[in-house]
Order: structure tokens, then sequence, then C-alpha cells
């Protein structure tokens, strides 16, 4: 059984409105110091297969369905 | 700079249907083998302070606004 943390970001550029009011409504409650937040979507999934097929299985999944390849990019991390 | 990635997971029991949806159609599209998949929110912050003191802020962060802790846990890793 592995289990794959599939994370999928903005692209560089990209607006990320919900990271950005976060960081408003954070420095409204008294949080100094932030410099940015950004919001990351994860998908975790775990598989009955071993490592290195679940590996390619994951990329394979970003590719076909969970990312957006004009504004988002993917990597997949094993555990 | 310090960035901290903090991830919000549903707990243990509580429904996932986005997770779970994501698993029908990834089985749809010919991905066998999955047993599941989780959405967890992840919120990279970038703070510019020391590491223990944005451990401690971002951990402060999660009781006071990003998670429900109804319904949710946190974690915080710093990078």
């Amino acid at each position: 059984m592995v289990k794959a943390d599939i994370r999928i970001e903005l692209k560089h550029g990209v607006a990320d409105p919900e990271g950005e009011n976060t960081r408003k409504a954070l420095e409204l409650l008294g949080f100094k110091d932030i410099k940015s937040v950004k919001t990351v979507k994860l998908f975790e999934v775990e598989m009955d297969t071993d490592p290195e097929q679940a590996k390619e299985a994951a990329e394979e999944m970003c590719r076909r369905l969970l990312a957006n390849p004009v504004i988002q990019t993917f990597r997949v991390d094993l555990k």
C-alpha cells in the first residue's frame, strides 16, 4: 500500500485571491510579518501498487484529471 | 524568511465528498488499485521571523482562522 501526496499549485503569476484574502484576514487579526499566503490543493491518494507504479499513476492522474496545465503545476510525493 | 506549510485535514470519520467523487472519476478513467482519495487544504505562508516564532504563529493562525476544530485537524511543517 502506497500513499501519494499530489500537490497542485498555481503557476507563478496566476492570481490567488483566496490566498490574498487569507493574508488580509490574518493581518486584520494582528499577525504581522506575513509576506505572502499561497493556497495549494492537495490530494492524498492511497494505492495498492508498488511505489514506482504509484508515482507514474499519480502523475498520469494529474495530467488527465486533477491539474489544469494552463494555470497549475503538480508534484507527487510518495510516503 | 521562513516558509510554513499549514496542512488542514478532515478528522477521521468526517465525510469527504470531494475526495470520494475524485476517486470515482479516476476509476471511471481507468485507474485501478485506488483505495481512497482524501482532499487536504494547504496554505503556504511566508513569514519574516525566525523558525520558532513562525511555527507558533502558524499554529495560532489555525486556531483563530484557518481550521475548524469541530471537523478538522492541522499540522505545521516549516521548510
